[in-house]
């Protein structure tokens, strides 16, 4: 089940940031600051929603994604993470076309995601891929030397409700 | 004469921004909210550096730059903009000059302008050419349908100090 986040989450997320095995100190370490922000003052105005994948208590995976300032109808898609120990279980993929539908309802036409073009995160790229993703942009060196943004993005078609 | 931003430069500012012709009405809003965190917090803090090239008691011009969060010397440049009266002075110009060294000196190895692809912002994407900036990267529709994102992104040097 996909819900919103709710703020006894904050633990579980935090663990699979940790555990997910591709994120750098930094990141992990923005994550809590991200999800306080999130229960302090709502998804609208922290600009992050939080949902998890729950199986009964247990968190298995979440994303987080917000609107872009200034454009009409651009989402990012911050995050998503699923725990190692559920991989393959189709929780990454059910957490996006939660985000998708959610993004749609709310008037989104674009969803961008922003990885690395490095060998550690050749899975992510392929699941962007996989997921209807295109990499339309590229910015070289940025993240580091030697490590490429790739700018992957889905235009999302308008909601049939 | 090119210095941080005062918090009595405010109101220049935000009569700079709605007199430059090119804003909507949106950004020119935003445009407070950032210089208040810029004073309330600071430039490190709020991630807004304001600067402002005065010629006298009179602001000709400003510019907002940041670190982008999460690389390694990726500067944001977020906006330049000069007073319609003041044009031709070389004011961009200069205070790009000045955001260069400065990002230089903090350890900045990229700097990134995000413009529009409409007729509307040719000069704006002309600045950025002349200035040595190169268009890496587009999203189409990124604004609006028919209102791409062109991120310009100027490589530079270590500083010589």
């Amino acid at each position: 089940m996909i819900t919103p986040a709710a703020k006894a989450d904050k633990t579980q997320i935090a663990d699979i940031t940790a555990r997910a095995g591709v994120f750098s100190r930094e990141e992990i370490d923005s994550v809590p600051a991200m999800f306080d922000e999130y229960i302090q003052y709502g998804a609208e105005a922290s600009g992050y929603h939080f949902i998890v994948y729950r199986e009964g208590e247990q968190v298995l995976g979440y994303a987080i994604y917000g609107y872009r300032d200034l454009t009409d109808g651009v989402y990012d898609l911050y995050w998503i993470a699923v725990d190692p120990q559920a991989r393959r279980k189709g929780v990454g993929r059910a957490l996006l076309t939660a985000c998708e539908e959610a993004v749609r309802q709310a008037g989104g036409r674009l969803l961008i995601a922003e990885t690395s073009g490095t060998a550690e995160y050749e899975s992510t790229r392929e699941f962007y891929l996989r997921t209807g993703f295109v990499n339309e942009a590229s910015i070289r060196d940025f993240y580091k030397p030697g490590d490429d943004l790739k700018i992957f993005v889905k235009r999302l078609q308008p909601s049939e409700a």
